[in-house]
């Protein structure tokens, strides 16, 4: 994310909910990695580690899908985009989505210049009216041809598209011959906010791509790309090899998510940061001029709040991030977030309302 | 341009105002490409006349600027502003700039990534405001960082930027340590319009870079970049080589240019098709239903009009394009739009207009 | 072509052999440039000229292949590259290329990053030994995959591929899944060589993709990038515009080679420029200390000579290329190099000779 | 690496050979890691283990110099060239630079384009005279203009640079104004094998970018690019989020190298694996038909051997690699390679040989 996560310097306790990813390695993942580190292994992935985690991943997605390990969200979402489309083909995505927001220009980068059409939709979502019109807008040669359709689930302002809207979205995509992305940087989050199977959430309602962040969901590094359509994975490990996206000592990437997958964390990491957001989320109705601008479904709380709400937060130490429209803020809840990091939050929250006069 | 230039078949007295890209070779361009066939010459720019050209060009612009010349719009912009910025950069422009909406993804081709940030602006023009705030908004390295200010000369809705403008937009970029590029996709129309010297118009006025095309001003082929800070040309022979820009036959791009320099047909043509578009515009004040959207300020009338007047129009071998919003219109004059051509156009009109009731 | 052409100032009299782009227009491009420009056209290609061009070349290739005219050969050659294979594979051509050696890494550039991989091969040609070994030599990730051989027909040193050896290319080609790539820069060249159709040597021989090369043929600029395989020609045409390669005003493109096609210049300024060539080196058997470095099969003379008798040709206005190794001189001829011109310049060889005591 | 790492099943006690990345993390790497992992951190950087760590690299320099984080090797290398140069320059490199051979074209893709162009040199280094005959071979604009020179500190083949061979190529490099980049992927165990400090072996002696490697050095990831002069850095925290390798949670990368060189391991790591490759190669000294192909100077032992008696290893599990010319077999050892397992192999080879009849 962006721009404005006033941060200042850390203290005794740590007041961070400016994103998900101030949370260290959560325990399953560490013990996986240290378990991984107990003898040597052979590089670039052809080590058992990488191996059992690619299994994992066809186990919980109930398919044979190819399974890719790279280092962060940039590099997942630019080089599976990149794989999707040629440079002169363009991608639609919401006007929020994070690939058009905050990757200082990576897709176009990866892709060498495939231009990204921005559509407007409320909740963070985009629609396939939105879609439909922006394939159907022109169709010269000096617009460029849109042939994936990349969405954030959960989105970015923390809702989530339900099954019926990915069905939705697969219909339009296959009527113009448009490929599915889906930048599942709170992937998990979407599974335990819908309860529904990541079988169901992706392949199932027509998802080509999955960019699945461990990241944000309790790891220290590591993005798996699953490319249901084993077709357009053809040659993706030179991709991720000339991009820089090909660790040497792979295991230290794959089995911390072998860790996750194994003992279930990734889900209740997921749920438990789901819950926190609620709670915040719940704690929150009664206070004037603290309103919530969108509603919470996974785990993330957008407010708006007057600024000296905000200076008052920031006084005793919270960081949070202010980029969605004027008095807009955003709360992120991670898998390590306590219930009496919340509870602290809304006290402060409701003390310095009642100081200014709220 | 784009989307639905709605072109028939070639008709005997050509009725296209779709584009001054329709036109062919002036006289004057043809006369001197026909010289330049006379005797064999030196490739790669090392013949006389491109010599000749690039201090025609000097002398136009009263400075010792740097000249290079390329085969097309799209390779000169984009080459321009891929010299201006890096990758992880970004060009602010308006939203309606050719850059962004016809080039399909060149200059992000060009430049291996680099962002086009659009603003809004009325009349085609960007503001100083606009630049401002797209600087300010934000500052964190999620967000590539602002580094190009790109105009268009004249707009791509016939409008001009007069000198105060460019000032004010060159210390907004000083404020910002930002470099201007002028697209002068109709450069020629807008000096013939203002009545002020290219040098005015340009580095005086604080342009970096401009690029001058002879497409649309009576040349078949060939823009001339034009480097006025000449720090920014370094190597710019080695990028065009690369790019595929390097005309192994230069004589033939740089002695037509010659040929406009020499005759003065550089301005003469852009003063006639000016002309003419202010003809059509005084012509049509007194049809019903038929009304201007933007000022008629260089050689493009932008119209707005019911779609069976336009397809009246249609009827009678008439193209065009209709890409701005519903209902608009956009005829462009040029060198040889004859004033019989635009009287049977306004005649033509007011038949269908009486025809259809209006 | 490269390194240290001794350009010197214009004489009187061309003594211009250093490349076949010195030569201007032929008298049936200029002709048909001249009709074209008679009356206005539409845009972008859909004019009459482009249309009855392409038709020219379906005609003379006796297939039904995709055409499309860009500016010059170093993006024909990089575009059709970059549509032959993506940035993790590899090319395989020469290693006296013309794309490896002079296009300051154009290939590289409009591909983003595939590599070219060099073979040796003698008199200019690339082998299918080469070939196996090349693709055989590595099969693991680090090394990008090769997906497509280029070869330059006629050679960068003057010799040609006969049927026999593009058929074995093709054989290899096809056991790697490879494509192949011919430029043919000097394409027309080759076919006056080797007397077979040109449908002979390219498609029925196993050629993908051609770059034929209009500019050393006879035009100003313009060379046709032909697909013979129409299913690697899928939205070319989007690649070219994005990489600044679609001319506007293209019938100043198509109509010269309209003029080329339909009066069969294109073969008969071969023949003559190949005569040219033939007849300097028939009359250069004589002289000590110059002596023949490869076959005339085409236009090019390859001569091996001391420096100081290259210094008497440079004194007396000869322009000439010297990039071939220790003492190697390149004269080529063109559509209209005069016997006249050629007999000078054995004259001024033998005159040079004898004063220094060869 | 590449080619053919004869991998074969993990055995209970590794005969891993091949290269310095299957060893997995040192203690003093796993103890900062975990240490980073006891409280939350702001992300991107902005966290004290990074601060830190970079401190701890000025230190260790004695330079106030520019450091970076980023995941791996490929992409410091790449990123660091393509901040030295633009698309149409080239980087001068041994014709066995990891970059040239084992990248799968990663320079040419971050670079967009940039042309590597091979030296021969004896023991894998680059010479003054192989440098100064590349840049003044050509000067022409067809062929990518030389701006960096580019060597690998230890080589591709276990040797070192002197002092004496630095301040030469960079006596070179400043007369034709190029920069040097240090590929220092085993740069920890030059320092050990020459006993210089790492400022004596790079600023002071004109290296201008170091890519350090810790990932060989015994971290999991990550590998430092310093910047000593630090206007090369410009904005390369931008290029490097832009290119995906900006790592949000970055104290995962910073921390365990803080381990390294806090605790001074980087340094005893590479002592040790020196030592174990000198053991290596003493102690093959007698046996017949195993020759050595270069200096035991850093952590790799190059020996010659024939066909039967490398398939002898591999028949009792030890895995190496032979990519150096016929017969060449690559051994690397690493910061926790035992004697007993040198031993073993000594032994393991000196049976295979008696076996063999050699």
């Amino acid at each position: 994310m962006s721009q404005t996560a006033q941060q200042t310097a850390p203290v005794t306790r740590a007041r961070y909910l400016a994103s998900d990813n101030t949370s260290g390695l959560c325990p399953e993942a560490m013990d996986y990695l240290a378990r991984a580190n107990v003898a040597d292994d052979l590089a670039y992935g052809n080590d058992a580690w990488t191996t059992a985690a690619s299994d994992g991943f066809r186990d919980l997605f109930e398919t044979d899908c190819e399974v890719f390990f790279v280092f962060n969200g940039t590099a997942a979402n630019s080089l599976a985009l990149a794989s999707l489309c040629q440079s002169y083909h363009s991608v639609i995505c919401h006007e929020l989505a994070h690939i058009e927001t905050d990757e200082c220009g990576g897709p176009e980068f990866f892709s060498n210049g495939s231009k990204l059409l921005t559509v407007a939709g409320d909740n963070g979502r985009i629609t396939p009216e939105g879609i439909e019109a922006t394939v159907t807008k022109r169709g010269d040669i000096h617009y460029p041809r849109p042939k994936v359709v990349s969405l954030t689930q959960a989105t970015e302002v923390g809702t989530v598209y339900d099954l019926a809207d990915l069905r939705a979205i697969r219909e339009v995509a296959d009527r113009h011959d448009l490929r599915v992305h889906m930048d599942g940087a709170r992937f998990a989050n979407a599974c335990a906010s819908l309860e529904v199977s990541p079988a169901e959430l992706t392949w199932r309602a027509g998802v080509d791509v999955l960019c699945f962040s461990g990241t944000k969901n309790g790891l220290g590094f590591g993005e798996a790309v699953i490319f249901f359509d084993k077709r357009l994975a053809l040659d993706f490990e030179y991709r991720c090899k000339q991009a820089g996206q090909l660790a040497s000592k792979m295991r230290y990437l794959s089995a911390p998510w072998l860790g996750l997958l194994e003992t279930g964390a990734w889900l209740t990491n997921a749920r438990h940061a789901n819950a926190m957001a609620q709670r915040l989320s719940d704690g929150l109705t009664d206070i004037d001029h603290v309103t919530p601008m969108f509603d919470t479904q996974a785990n993330s709380v957008f407010l708006q709040m007057p600024a000296d709400l905000q200076a008052g937060l920031r006084d005793v130490g919270w960081t949070f991030y202010t980029f969605i429209g004027e008095g807009g803020v955003r709360f992120v809840c991670s898998w390590n977030t306590t219930p009496e990091l919340i509870d602290e939050l809304i006290a402060n929250l409701k003390q310095a309302a009642t100081r200014l006069g709220y």
